[in-house]
């Protein structure tokens, strides 16, 4: 009954691998319904994770590194597939499609110095390897279609926050805790043209270097916040942090690795590696939670927008020191975390991309310029299927649908 | 009643610029019929060809670079597509669609020493660009599918070649020589299950280079074969020519910049600098014409492929020299140009795309497993657009066609 049935990848910044969900969706008078069926979270072994960190770092990142890892990737995506179909008891031939984020390796939002310099942004992963591993169709590379409306590229979430929470009753700030932090904006009763939506900053980004840096490579990430509990702020550390410009520039803005990657962590151990591990830790996540509050306040209450509430996603959303911290700073908001509206926190991404996915197949925008920054609503996303029974169900579904 | 209306956009390893043809393709009987109805050749500017050559170079290929030149090519094909528009008296609503085959930067068909260094092939010029710059819905970057199916991904033109010349009276070896050389043998009376194809070395690649040098950048060819004329062949030369270790593998295979670029011609520079630069011209072109014929003796009719008829595509077969030379090594054959058969060598690529790019909206498979060495057909092809009034034409093609 025009239900499809697809399957959302989401590898994120943090490079600790990909995650995957089957879900339903199904269009109800222009409102989308999404239901989470089976869901699946794949680790990069270390010799994947040290590969992508060196495609993820300009100075290490030869051609030859990107074009074989775009193929490496495209497979390991579909490994993951298919080991999803196993715990879900399903086969190819019952899922109409697969959509997939891709594994960002650069992203430049800005034009440069020069004619040819312009912005760019590069996943890697490739949809025909991915289609020809699985058997299934697959949407991916969403975000240069973006671009090429003039749009930041990002964030591209917002579009399915405004679709599962936009409500009648309270201002919402959806706010996503991932490798880098973003907030989607929606104000009381608001349309989706209305929607705000930027980069806060880091997420899980520093505090994850950082914890990777003292514990010798042991721990890639503070579990349960069991460190950041132990130290205590420095504020001299702290004080340098907040006063990063990224902080000052206006939305709509996006950030990434290149602001907020190793150079970045290299340069908090150059002027304050003497301090207190434990230290170190809780005071990047104070200053994480910070950064998300003060783009609150600088960029949204501060401009008139009320929030009535904030539901967090995403890894850091399992930090309670983070979250605590967060709450502690927002005085006047309740913040949930999505499992408040049955969202799975961990998979609220993946679940996003089938959405965006399921867009694009059938041919209807899936993007919000006033997020992006782009001149106009485009349809972002591309298709690739390499055998025909997969472009049959992929055009089966259409049919039902348009 | 069924006719596709679509552009055809090649842009090869000799980085020239990219040639656009306008196409009308019909199938009749499972036939399908191509008339060429406009066609547009844009010669890169400087800046750009200078960029390109740096992302065709692996040591000064940034990701930086590739991510904005994969922008940038996206807008520019788009802009050659938009120029074919006007001098075609057409708008983006009389066509169907858009098949790019993208700038090569990047193929390595074989397998590296580490377990990621895997085969992987990188063509830039983003399809969703160029699909927002046109509003037109594009396919593009092919290689990967065939790749994902263990194939070399090359030579992909082959499938066309066959679709337009196999033939129940003569057996045919069709030649293109554009940046590399390639042959495409279609026996008399074969099945596309018996097409055989390989990359015969280089084409004007190593030609043009010589030039290049020699002219101290002033002509980036030979036109019509004028140096080659002027000077003598050096045998010495020559001899080590013939004996690069690339001609004594065996078919299927492929090459590209990696083997015969500019490193390759360093190296002749290296060895024979001192011999008279129109000799040099003279030699690697007889060289080109040698490695092709021996190529046949070799692969074909060496082992019992006989060849009546060949029909020389792509840049090369406007240089006289090089045509003669090929002929004078070809004794019992008769060496004929695409213009023979009423298809513009200039334009064979561009055109052999548009038809590839038909297939994969149909759903239907695009290569030859003879041809690419892969374990199986595959469709190959991404499809984007930005805009549902593209989508929508493109439904429309399929629901007339399937």
């Amino acid at each position: 009954m025009g239900k499809a049935v697809g399957i959302g990848l989401m590898s994120g910044t943090s490079l600790d691998g990909v995650d995957a969900a089957l879900v339903e969706i199904e269009k109800k008078n222009g409102n989308i319904e999404v239901n989470l069926i089976e869901s699946l979270a794949i680790q990069y072994d270390d010799v994947i994770r040290r590969e992508l960190m060196e495609v993820c770092s300009p100075l290490s990142a030869t051609v030859q590194k990107i074009s074989s890892m775009n193929m490496f990737l495209g497979k390991e995506f579909g490994n993951a597939v298919n080991k999803l179909l196993v715990k879900s008891n399903r086969s190819k031939e019952d899922i109409h499609f697969i959509s997939s984020h891709g594994q960002t390796i650069y992203h430049q939002p800005l034009q440069g110095e020069t004619e040819v310099d312009i912005p760019g942004t590069l996943q890697i992963g490739d949809i025909s390897v991915l289609s020809e591993t699985t058997g299934i169709a697959v949407v991916g590379d969403f975000r240069t279609a973006d671009m090429a409306a003039n749009g930041q590229g990002a964030p591209l979430v917002s579009y399915v926050d405004y679709l599962l929470f936009h409500s009648t009753d309270k201002s919402i700030a959806v706010q996503n805790i991932g490798g880098i932090g973003n907030v989607t904006y929606l104000a009381k009763n608001g349309h989706s043209n209305d929607v705000q939506s930027f980069d806060t900053g880091p997420g899980n980004m520093v505090i994850d270097e950082v914890v990777f840096r003292i514990t010798n490579g042991k721990s890639t990430y503070d579990k349960n916040g069991q460190i950041a509990y132990k130290g205590k702020i420095n504020q001299a550390l702290l004080d340098q942090l907040v006063n990063h410009n990224y902080f000052s520039m206006n939305p709509p803005k996006t950030t990434g690795r290149e602001l907020f990657g190793k150079s970045f962590v290299t340069a908090i151990f150059n002027d304050f590696g003497d301090i207190d591990s434990a230290d170190l830790v809780t005071t990047v996540t104070e200053w994480t939670a910070l950064t998300i509050a003060n783009s609150y306040n600088d960029f949204l209450t501060g401009k008139g927008n009320a929030i009535d509430e904030v539901i967090v996603g995403g890894g850091g959303s399992y930090n309670p020191y983070l979250m605590e911290r967060l709450a502690y700073h927002l005085p006047d908001m309740n913040v949930y975390t999505h499992e408040k509206y049955n969202i799975s926190s961990d998979f609220k991404e993946a679940i996003a991309f089938a959405i965006l996915g399921y867009q694009c197949i059938c041919g209807e925008y899936n993007q919000i310029p006033s997020a992006t920054g782009a001149d106009k609503p485009v349809i972002m996303g591309k298709t690739a299927y390499t055998h025909p029974d997969a472009f049959k169900r992929l055009e089966s579904l259409r049919s039902v649908l348009t």
